[in-house]
């Protein structure tokens, strides 16, 4: 079983503030944009969270281990530190789809996200400490087997990105529909996905879909853990493995 | 005619540093990614360019107006901020694609990105001040009717990225086979693509193109500039022009 | 009683780093200074703690509640983030300024400064956990009377600083060399203090010993707790509660 | 001769905005000051300008070179990244306290630093590029000889940093008074002045006077030129002089 904490952070009445009262410059926006990921990254992982940038005004994450007063504090410390705020809705189940889509529910009640009278609502509630185990959490951590070698030493950028993008792709679609999953391109030729209870069969079938489909061969470790830090760290571990010993999904032992 | 100058910036060796001598968190990985992104936006920006962060360990720039001192300030900025250091290589074409092309197989024959011994190299020449013309970078904004209302606001986050995600990937295949123009995602709804000479009729085939094979609808301003920069303003307030007058392509007058 | 644990952040080598292989330009020096304190700040503050850049490249920090673990997380993530590596000393003691002194001794021991072969190391203990209590931490927020209306709008700006200045100069000489306690300037017209246990009466001193060697007054706000954090935010109160009511010095009530 | 052009940067309506609607975090407000220390830094530095953080809330730039566009481009990129504004007084002046003098009352004549009214103001004239020479900023780079073994590896950090901190104090009164020139602490035992003409004999005088005052020995290089950041170099390289021929005042020859 896994039990997902899911929580959306959505920057309130984005879209309108970029153009107000003229379109404001890229290189600010884009400047502003993945510092704010990056400070989110950081303080979701302070609590042994992830935060993925995903569209970057939508931001989702996994923040087993963080209860409202954590949300309250990560939602202070934005509005503290930039020209923006954010909103939050916040779910748990055992499917990431599901409690992604109440989450989103929630947000979606409390207003529009081009509201403007939507500010810094926290809504949703996080999973109690006595229903926390070890095994609320399964992280997967995909990489292209021998990216460089196949591609970014031989193509040209871009078409070396259009490959790891249409894996990505492919990838996300495939465990969204199939397994109830969400997966993040997180940079390089890595993917992480946050899972459903699946099993080294099904990481195969995953792997097998996407080289059928684009031709791209991924590895996978897979780790699970009360936080996702820690499944993940567990799951990097098992791509070495597989980087070792020329395997293609290793699963960590669970302790 | 275009006269696109496009770099490619790699981090040098950086994959097996990420996992030297054991892998490191991710929650610091993806700071020093998004944080080294912001910064090289910003240096680049700061000459009137755009850096665009396709898969932040290899990021694309424009950087038509930079000369090759600029690109070693930037290159030492990075050195003398971050654990890593980059490469880059330079070309200038009327074809974005084939600019990239040639930028990145300077950087192949200097060396593989997982080369150690490679390191804080520049290959390659830029455009002469004496053939720079106002027409010579051709930026197209492109953005989601709607998205907030149709997508944001109605569907669970992770559906509306795929609808967004799903756009993106058929644009930028499809403008990089046809046209050969680089397209990225910037986050939100935005798509920003670095173009050859297109017409209003090129944009019209790529928006019909999303439309049939994604059914997502985009709209789309044109700029025409010296340097990325202002092409990107004049892009964005074109796109401004589309939303208030319901139209789908609109591409600034040249001056 | 007060029990304060100090940390001695010291970046490793930096001086020669700084002119190695030539002069670094001083404005990616600015950067990275400013930066790394933001950062220092935000770990150490994830954990109640409260760390001043004093001479950015030897920061001081109060870190009770932070153990060996989270000394180590910081170290890394710094090692992970930047150009520099950090080593650490700390120490526990009534007084914060025999808690520091022993925190350098550690330090020096380990290796000099400027020793190429001691990097990240960590020297010292924590306090334990069955050994901390609710008056742990004694910290006092000290800021100029209407320093706005009196220095800011009247006098240059230099001017200005200079006055502020001297009252810091002041005022950290006298609470070192009479209360033994830690006085740092933290921008503006504020000085945080870290006290041993000092009464209503000795602020009064201190204050009296600012007004008549500088002619600047000052007031304070102190707060004590089981962390920097929570002793710092009920000095801030008391701070307000001096504004409001024409006060010195507040002492918050202990609860 | 030389002709300083200063700018005062001050936050508007600061004080206030950090107790409202009760006192913010102090790790929020030190994160929020030094970062937007660091992009000043960068964005002065971006045309060869130097800035200071001094009081944070308030910091002085030496910005030849620097028109009135390049202001308001560095005071939009202020407020579409930061949840505060900052306005600007800009003069020019053979002293640079004279400059520093003027451009704070063209600030206080547009309202109070504490006035809510007053957001995004720039005021005052910059030095027309037909006057500019390559004399017209001279800085001085000073530091404390062998402060790593004489204090830090020696004394107990705040004891070193009470004699780095005199030594400063000492010098930037002495400089102000008797030359009219603005020094600033830059971390470790690094002081940057902003001078008017001075000869070799004004910074033996210089160095005299702290070492007779306070006991400390300073060295430094002296650079001149068209803007600070290369002025800046100048200054570096010539402390390396002294560093590596034992002596204590180094002027660049002016090129």
């Amino acid at each position: 079983m896994t039990e997902t904490q899911v929580t959306l952070i959505q920057i309130d009445n984005y879209g309108p503030w970029t153009v107000t009262p003229e379109p404001r410059r890229e290189v600010d926006l884009q400047t502003l944009q993945s510092r704010l990921y990056a400070d989110v990254s950081q303080l979701v992982g302070n609590s042994q969270g992830y935060a993925f940038f995903s569209r970057f005004d939508n931001m989702i994450a996994v923040t087993n281990g963080l209860d409202s007063d954590d949300h309250r504090l990560i939602q202070q410390s934005i509005a503290n530190r930039y020209p923006i705020t954010a909103s939050m809705g916040i779910a748990v189940d055992t499917s990431p789809i599901a409690a992604l889509g109440r989450a989103s529910e929630r947000l979606q009640c409390a207003g529009s996200a081009q509201d403007d009278g939507r500010r810094n609502v926290i809504r949703g509630e996080t999973l109690p400490d006595g229903h926390r185990t070890d095994e609320d959490v399964q992280i997967a951590h995909f990489d292209v087997n021998d990216a460089t070698g196949k591609y970014t030493d031989e193509l040209n950028e871009f078409d070396t990105f259009i490959r790891i993008e249409q894996s990505y792709a492919e990838l996300m679609r495939y465990m969204r529909r199939t397994h109830d999953s969400l997966s993040f391109f997180v940079g390089g030729d890595n993917i992480i996905a946050v899972c459903s209870p699946l099993t080294a069969s099904d990481y195969h079938d995953a792997i097998d879909q996407v080289h059928d489909t684009i031709g791209v061969d991924l590895k996978v470790g897979v780790g699970r853990a009360r936080v996702a830090q820690r499944a993940g760290i567990a799951a990097k571990e098992a791509l070495e493995s597989c980087r070792e010993d020329g395997t293609v999904v290793e699963m960590d032992s669970v302790k």
